[in-house]
């Protein structure tokens, strides 16, 4: 059986800049490291404002290619801190072509690989249709020194499908670096149902699978003249679930917060050993999966 | 747009014989029936004691052909009440060939259709695969006088491809008939954990798909020298999530009880507008969906 490792999850707000967003971001990442921590994960799209509030022709000057600023300075943090590192950035990779994406990087500073985000949401506040092709290289897990792990981006959450594939791949633990908020004329009468969707259904792949979700929220407030559109209040929440869905460490709604929580894979195999979910699928008879709707 | 209906829950124990737990169940049908009821579920293999708790060769003369007994009495309680009945049973389809079943019984009395539970578990306790061969006509939605409904059965509960699949199918209601407890061993540690983990992977089941799940359970302890092995604890607490995941109804854990609770195809309309999960899933990629595991 594999050793236990730890991973931390850095919730925070980006600064003015992507150079100081990236400064805070390799901080936090240092002090995740000499907390315990081994896989370190940030926030959806975290050096740069969520620009996805509205459709902006010039906010595609914030995308940048990987290799690019973002992740070289993330390498360089994980190379630091002597671990794996999570970072989201929207991923230019041609002239019209954008995508949301993460790069997996490596204690020893190499690029371990790339997500793209596959399900792409769009309705008011979280247009984000306009700015990225759905990706294109399926669900992923990645063997990393300490585990291996998989990694989806927030509206892939709402994705049984998604989850299950990425949970088939071997992931001990599936990471959802997420953007999600509150419209602020919303949130008194919807914003706790939502939250309460968000966290009941993140704790539903992690025991459909047997395995850990980490889910890393942005928080704080953007908008408000900073342009970029209309306010939108990140409800934070960052959690991690265990194998039976209950959640072992949670950040608040407001502040930021570093949290960090074991990946036991002796755990992994005793929640499948007993509930053998893995051991019943009826892969002959999903093909209406294939389907959006209808025989 | 279609009109509401109301759908009524009987969480309730088995009689001592067949004949007595079918009248106990008519008379369930008919108060429900009069509290408003369309659309009414029973316990998994209701009528019965829950025998899979031990591999009996003789249990098996507990089966019945459909059309039997189990749905010809049911069918007429569906007829005297003006409701559908779903009615789980256990079903032999010939010499050697056994299934845990349901039939939908409609108003007029006649027979809409059978489901027959697609994954069967198999653990101390719940030994169903010693019984059951696996369901042969896949995810079902039936069409009823009062609205579309979806079935599936217990165990099926804990795959979200067994859910996803019915509700692309059109389903208003995905109900579970179910036969889950507690070994009175593990109550103490894992008890409460066991039960979150039911109601959370149903509720999300409900929010990922934009749907009401009802959830119908055996309730009562079930052993202690009666035959069919070791002692069981059904733990009730059959509910009704909205297609938000909010429970709108519990029964208790210990009492038999009768629900109620209204299906609005309109709310399903609205969550399914604000949350678009069906517009947005990747059916070109979930070939991973089909293979055990692995590549």
């Amino acid at each position: 059986m594999a050793a236990p490792f730890t991973i931390g999850l850095i919730q925070m707000a980006p600064e003015k800049t992507v150079a100081a967003s990236l400064e805070k971001a390799a901080g936090r990442i240092e002090a995740a490291a000499k907390a315990g921590a081994n896989v370190v994960c940030l926030p959806e799209l975290f050096a740069t404002p969520y620009f996805c509030r509205t459709q902006d022709h010039d906010a595609f000057n914030l995308a940048e290619p990987i290799p690019g600023p973002t992740t070289t300075a993330m390498a360089e943090a994980a190379k630091a801190a002597g671990v794996v590192v999570v970072a989201p950035l929207f991923e230019r990779r041609g002239p019209g072509c954008y995508q949301n994406s993460l790069a997996v990087l490596d204690p020893d500073g190499n690029h371990a690989g790339v997500y793209r985000k596959m399900h792409i949401p769009h309705d008011p506040g979280f247009e984000e249709k306009f700015y990225f092709a759905p990706g294109d290289l399926g669900f992923k897990t990645f063997q990393t020194p300490f585990g291996p792990i998989g990694t989806l981006i927030c509206w892939d959450q709402w994705f049984p499908e998604a989850a299950r594939a990425t949970a088939l791949l071997g992931a001990s633990v599936i990471f959802y670096p997420t953007a999600i908020g509150w419209h602020p004329s919303e949130k008194a009468e919807y914003g706790e149902t939502q939250r309460d969707c968000w966290i009941t259904i993140q704790r539903s792949h992690a025991i459909a699978n047997g395995l850990y979700v980490a889910a890393v929220n942005r928080v704080g407030t953007e908008g408000s003249g900073e342009g970029y559109g209309e306010t939108l209040e990140f409800w934070g929440s960052s959690f991690v679930a265990d194998p039976s869905g209950r959640i072992v460490v949670q950040a608040g709604i407001t502040a930021e917060d570093i949290l960090l929580a074991e990946i036991n894979p002796q755990t992994i195999e005793t929640t499948r050993r007993h509930w053998p979910f893995l051991r019943d699928r009826r892969i002959d008879a999903y093909a209406g999966l294939g389907k959006l709707y209808g025989e």
